[in-house]
């Protein structure tokens, strides 16, 4: 008489293939067994047919001759945008910003239209290997919305801004705002981990800027701010707060382990102490930056002095795309020439950047950021049977230098699989094509499509 | 009664879409009607039913919803190098170049070999859009004989090289091989126009260097040399010669117009000035001159002096991929960033680089390089369906900063059909990377699949 065990139901098997786990104790593992129920990773190990026995999974994925990876996070995205994708290039970035996106800001954009917007934004970021962001922009509940629709990881920031196209109230109604934000996303799905957000210290009064900071601490929530992105702004905050951005956010005490500074290009090494001290996360996002000759931060300091860094696109306006393998390839390269240094950002350094790097940046690393059990199932897969993934030495050396988001076969947001061998499940991307080539006719300029 | 005009048999006719035709005289084409016979254009225009009818294709080719360009030039590659792609990364040039592909070169590097690596090499600029490259390896003809084979244009160098892993014999015997080189391969296939290399000027001998220009003179064939890609270079060409790579080649009489510098990172003004009188051609390699911190060309300032300059990937050892989009991409951000201004590089300026600025770096622009009647029949179509391409205001802009070579679905060279709608017609993909991945296996480094 033989004991039969029993066998648990889950929801989803992953096997085969060869699973960068991010995990410093799993490392890279071969023809792995993840066992996936209720969102999260139960089991992840060596294939062990024994193990696999006592499972039986609603769905599978074959991970056969693919790289299995944490989904990738985007730290910083102003997804509407790409509404404005390609609309205005190659300007100067005054220019760009008040003779033709805020002035469209203001025009088009709507809750229909962010919503529209991010449809579209999360099918690219989801066909390019991207599982979760960190986003800011107008009508932000239109963006959780999205999100929640199309099962796509994100924190949304409630936005605030006294100056630009569309400025804010006053302080008493922004604090409200905050604090709705706040609790009106807490709650309907753990896909959103709300946030809160002040634009730039030369766009937010001082005392925006302490209050919507204070809220984020009272609520344990990330907030997340633009800085030091461009000369001019380093300028401007000189020449009205009398020091450098950092300082000034400093002085007013708004710098802390919660807070997402996004950019950095122009710090001194003063800053970068202050950085360190403050223990602030940095969003660093190389494409955008270079496009709008902006500067670029000097990451491979800020990795050496200890700092968390994630990557992020920004918005398509400035980039022109959502896909963070274009990131990697920059970042990994650009700081190699601009130290005269190839050994520094190298391949793996990268890949943590855009996995569980950017899940540190965004205080999202007990849930996601690698494939760990306990942690959400938020994985890729790549399909390695292409001739520029081919021959294969070192899986992190095709993600950073030789693979693109196209090379995204299959991916799984809280254990639900979005997208299978490159067919989207949750999102119709001709439906959200042909909407948002609607918008873009009504901006009216021409559209060959 | 009426009367009945002769239909003409044609070989392919291409329609619909939007034309990007990079001729100076016809810009950008909406539903154009391209007519292609004997591997040449006999016609480009707005569709024109009239004329179409005169026509009865053995081929078409529909460009609804596609974006239609000249096949992209890639001006500087090593295709074989494809078998070490990824071998050793983010690794100090020297040690990169000397402990690990020097040795692998000496080692594995064959006949038998060189064309695996060409074939799968050539797969993958196909399936990225690029229809021509200029190559320089060992075992050239090998090359030569990959592209022949697959239908892809080629200039294949055969190169010269004094020092390093497989070192030349003497001067007589080198002028005879490349003699015999230009002979064999001129005739055997319109795809191919056979030019000579010589590596370096620190690793030719200036006997070399001036015997072999001479022969590419006499010849009216491409000359090709790497030029001043790093500091160390400079400064070993400084101490042996007394004066810098540019103004040494200068004396030695090897710079014309026939001549193809590659990379050009390290050039003071007054050797943009020789370049410039010399009307020599540049090809830009940005995401290998990164990676491998070489340094890199003041790209804006040589256009500005009316110098042409091509892009090119270089080899995969070092980029690690051959998609020209990642170049376009880069070249457009980098030299923005690089100057402080963002209307550097547009994205006009970018594709012309890529395409028919290409062409003339190559000499090759009466044949190629834009979708002109009498023009080589090079095209590809983009699907721009594409959540990331969505929506389209400017197709410059989209091929630039948004797109990645997977976004190529059809490829024409010289009037033939080698890629439709993703699929190789040539190459049998699956056996090309099999017998790369068999050749990884011998180099003995761990591949996971």
């Amino acid at each position: 008489m033989t004991v039969v065990s029993a066998v648990r139901e889950v929801d989803l098997i992953i096997r085969g293939g060869t699973a960068l786990t991010m995990s410093p104790r799993d490392g890279i593992v071969e023809d792995p067994l993840i066992i996936v129920d209720r969102g999260k990773i139960l089991h992840a190990s060596p294939w062990d047919p024994q193990m696999e026995r006592q499972y039986r999974p609603k769905e599978t994925l074959s991970a056969k001759g693919r790289l299995i990876l944490p989904g990738l996070v985007n730290t910083h995205t102003h997804l509407p945008m790409v509404c404005f994708r390609g609309m205005a290039d190659d300007l100067p970035l005054m220019s760009w910003l008040r003779d033709h996106i805020f002035p469209a800001e203001a025009k088009f954009i709507n809750r229909e239209t962010v919503y529209a917007g991010s449809i579209l934004a999360i099918a690219e970021m989801i066909l390019s290997g991207t599982t979760t962001c960190c986003d800011a922009y107008f009508h932000e509940s239109s963006v959780a919305r999205a999100a929640v629709a199309s099962g796509f990881r994100l924190i949304p920031c409630q936005g605030f801004l006294d100056a630009g196209p569309k400025p804010g109230g006053d302080l008493t109604k922004q604090m409200e705002v905050a604090r709705a934000f706040l609790d009106k996303w807490r709650g309907p799905s753990t896909l959103i981990v709300p946030a809160l957000a002040c634009h730039a210290a030369y766009t937010c009064r001082g005392e925006t800027l302490q209050a919507i900071k204070k809220i984020a601490r009272e609520e344990n929530a990330l907030f997340m701010i633009h800085l030091a992105e461009t000369r001019e702004e380093v300028e401007e905050v000189r020449s009205r707060f009398g020091t450098t951005p950092v300082r000034y956010l400093q002085k007013l005490g708004v710098l802390d382990g919660q807070t997402l500074a996004v950019h950095c290009n122009w710090i001194d090494s003063g800053e970068i102490d202050i950085l360190a001290e403050c223990d602030v996360k940095i969003s660093h996002n190389p494409e955008s930056n270079m496009k709008l000759a902006a500067g670029m931060a000097p990451v491979p300091t800020l990795l050496l002095r200890g700092l968390d860094v994630g990557l992020g696109t920004d918005g398509a306006a400035s980039n022109n795309n959502l896909d963070l393998f274009g990131e990697m390839s920059i970042a990994a390269r650009y700081h190699k020439l601009k130290e005269g240094n190839p050994t520094v950002m190298d391949a793996t350094v990268v890949t943590v950047m855009a996995t569980v790097g950017g899940a540190r940046a965004l205080r999202l690393d007990a849930a996601i950021g690698s494939i760990e059990p306990g942690k959400a199932a938020d994985l890729i897969l790549l399909d390695l049977s292409k001739p520029h993934l081919t021959p294969m030495y070192n899986p992190y050396s095709h993600l950073v230098y030789a693979a693109s988001g196209s090379d995204v076969s299959d991916s799984v947001i809280n254990g639900r699989i979005v997208m299978r061998d490159r067919k989207l499940l949750t999102i119709d991307a001709d439906a959200a094509m042909e909407e948002v080539r609607a918008i873009a006719r009504t901006i009216g300029r021409k559209t060959s499509i």
